[in-house]
């Protein structure tokens, strides 16, 4: 009957929502017939999954985007191409960003996809010259506003965002300190990415260890974790000082967040701290100048893209539950396809 | 022997540190032998005393100033009358602002002591003109930035700060909508200082009375108090909301602060929310222009001053105690002895 060749689009579906920490077992492999492709709609095949701390934030509620329930494909974001287009602007070979989720083949309106101008290899468009890098560029940049000199913390200092965030830091001519989750992130932050001290997280003298990593204090901490990290941060922040809040990694794999960190907001009014969060999306107005720096940056060796790609859709569900006990170092990603030709 | 006529200094004693909540019996009234003049000094006789909820922060360890210890004369900030000076600049008779403590005289360099230019009653100087009325002024229109149309929220609003902060938002053209202790405080703000709507935080319904008086959500929160109102506040925060943070008054009367409030940090990051502690002598460059602004609004019949005078040295205990128990309406302070001649 010919059915053999019908092509199939292969699903990660979140079969039901985490009560506590989230597990492989919340996940469940599907086919699915291939997506009909209507007029003004484009047909995208996945590339590149990006997985991040947020997909497990948005299982808890809305956020800045609808809240995911059970019984559907795992919402992700991920760089795809186009196969199919029946709209204008968009061509089949087209590299794109897309809220494709995590499934194989995805079809958007056109207004839901963004050209990607492929100036590297693919993958650092979802790191250093994707959404990655950028949110880094601009939280600090524009949210921190550190001057050289001053002492820049960041947390998650290994991950996807905190490397750039050092990195970055670095390049402005601050003093940089991390906090990872290991001895091992420590050493690769300092003896390869050239931050100037690393503390983990789970060294029982954590606070006293972070003290002796900032000297002078901290001017600008660039916050993904939330918790008892931001809690020791506040008690070292410089008067004056400037809290960027990116993420809340500690608190997302869980259905009951813990209490804020002491210190909010008496230590704000004491040192005068401000405390500020932010959203990427809020600085695309100036997306093309931030590539154009953090492509400079790359070509002159200052800026390392730090990835972590994991091969195969199927192994989307163990990819996001391990970030998110901070298995990862740099940016984790799911390679659900090969890369366009000519990319 | 005439020693009838020795002139003695009354003072108000901290005898020791509070545990846990402050009482009377923590401080004893004693008098002391007048205090000597030296070259460079200036003499001088307290006329009003500040009661501010910070006496209470200032037992709990070093905040913007030295922390206080037990045995000692209160500290507490004062104007008072110049009675003998040994500096240039300063002359008998001259109204200072100064850190007198709870005493009837005190000497200080002259660097100490700030001249006040006499230009209303002089509790004014004490209330709208004074550290509360500029802390209310820079507070809001610096740190909180609101705009015409935009809802403003303030705790604490029935007291010293946070009735101006009401005051000043209204004449800024915005919704005005103020937290306080008990119905007849809400009823005084909504009825005498025209705010839009008032909530009493000891409503058992507070955070369901809250959400209905804010339809259009809160676009700045001034915090004077920390803790579960600031927790309730932070959920109506609207997007690119500001959050001032002025003091931490729930927290003062304890020597063991509670957690600090769910949705820090992430409910800064979902909605972009900026949160800044400050403290008034950041701004005092621009003091007299503020000075004048806050002068013409009293003037112009926008701004009241509200004040809660108490007479007599020996009451200022009391006076601090009712006031961190929420006794007071407006800003409290303590009549020392009369105004100087001619003021």
């Amino acid at each position: 009957m010919g059915e053999a060749n019908v092509q199939v689009n292969r699903q990660v579906v979140l079969t039901r929502l985490p009560e506590d920490r989230l597990t492989v077992d919340h996940f469940a492999v599907r086919e699915a017939p291939m997506p009909a492709v209507g007029d003004g709609q484009v047909l995208c095949r996945t590339v590149l999954l990006s997985i991040d701390a947020a997909n497990r934030a948005w299982m808890q509620g809305a956020t800045y985007r609808d809240p995911i329930t059970g019984g559907q494909v795992m919402a992700g974001f991920a760089l795809a191409e186009v196969v199919e287009s029946k709209a204008p602007g968009f061509a089949p070979g087209d590299v794109v960003e897309a809220d494709a989720g995590w499934q194989e083949f995805s079809v958007h309106p056109a207004r839901g996809l963004a050209k990607v101008a492929v100036r590297a290899p693919l993958t650092h468009h979802l790191s250093v010259l994707g959404v990655t890098g950028l949110t880094a560029y601009f939280g600090l940049l524009r949210v921190g506003q550190p001057r050289p000199g001053e002492t820049v913390l960041v947390s998650a200092a290994a991950g996807a965002t905190g490397n750039v965030v050092g990195q970055l830091a670095k390049r402005a001519g601050c003093r940089v300190v991390g906090v990872a989750g290991s001895p091992d992130k420590c050493a690769f932050l300092t003896e390869s990415l050239g931050f100037d001290a690393a503390v983990s997280h789970r060294d029982e003298n954590f606070r006293a260890a972070l003290k002796a990593a900032c000297p002078d204090g901290v001017d600008v901490y660039f916050d993904n974790t939330g918790g008892p990290v931001l809690e020791a941060a506040l008690w070292r922040m410089n008067m004056h000082g400037r809290i960027v809040c990116c993420g809340v990694v500690s608190q997302y794999d869980t259905n009951a967040p813990a209490a804020g960190p002491r210190g909010v907001p008496g230590l704000l009014v004491t040192k005068r701290i401000r405390m500020e969060g932010f959203i990427v999306m809020d600085f695309f107005a100036d997306r093309a100048a931030a590539e154009d720096d953090i492509a400079a940056a790359v070509a002159g060796g200052t800026l390392q893209a730090v990835e972590d790609v994991i091969d195969g859709l199927a192994g989307a569900p163990a990819a996001l539950v391990g970030l998110l006990a901070g298995d990862n170092l740099g940016k984790r990603m799911v390679r659900v396809g090969p890369d366009p030709a000519g990319v």
